[in-house]
């Protein structure tokens, strides 16, 4: 079955690139470096509707890309969250965050701290090099 | 090396089980279904510092908990969280939520919303429960 993104994700974020099963996104707000996994599978809602092959492969593409973010970014933290209370499409939230960030020590949800767009080339460096470091390069 | 909770954990939540490798432990507050596993393993703090074999047993923990509280629950969403901002030993968040619940659709955290304990006898019921579907009983 064809994979669709859902319109919300693609209008919040930026596309990075395929790793061999999830979409990387890049969320469009300069104010937390922030990924978005996405399977590319049809019909996917929970976290435990992925397959029971998928299921692992997924979960070491969240923890590959966790780590190779939190080394590009120097994050003191990494935030991973599957919400999708607003979004029904299952997607991986993966946030580098830092005590002098806008919302520490929030979660970065709901803050009411105003979205700022990346400029489009710092978006086209941002998003080489996190392809470079997870691989996708 | 010998695994200790933290504090904080151990003062927020009540203890429900133990999984092979997860602690379980119920986030006392009536307002929301939320379950904490937390790996008996000393040191971790971030997702990715689980040793290669943890990793995927930690993730299917979560996984067959998560499925399991959802059915339990009757929930409309099954929130997973690792965001460890403000206590750093490494945990779980598995929340079920409900377009009726008290921060829908909000993530759980700082709402405003004031903590409810369970009452003595509510707990001990809730926590058979949650033992009997998780596969501890």
């Amino acid at each position: 079955m064809p994979f669709t993104l859902h319109p919300q994700l693609a209008s919040d974020c930026l596309p990075v690139g395929d790793l061999p099963l999830c979409r990387v996104l890049l969320m469009n707000n300069r104010h937390f470096p922030w990924l978005i996994l996405v399977p590319r599978r049809e019909g996917l809602r929970e976290l435990f509707d992925l397959s029971d092959a998928d299921y692992p492969v997924v979960m070491q593409e969240v923890r590959d890309t966790a780590q190779a973010f939190a080394a590009m970014t120097t994050a003191h933290k990494i935030n991973v969250a599957m919400l999708g209370n607003m979004v029904p499409q299952l997607h991986i939230h993966i946030i580098a965050r830092f005590t002098h960030d806008a919302a520490w020590p929030a979660p970065v949800w709901n803050t009411g701290i105003k979205t700022e767009p990346y400029a489009e080339k710092v978006f086209a460096g941002k998003a080489a090099e996190i392809r470079s470091q997870i691989g996708l390069g």
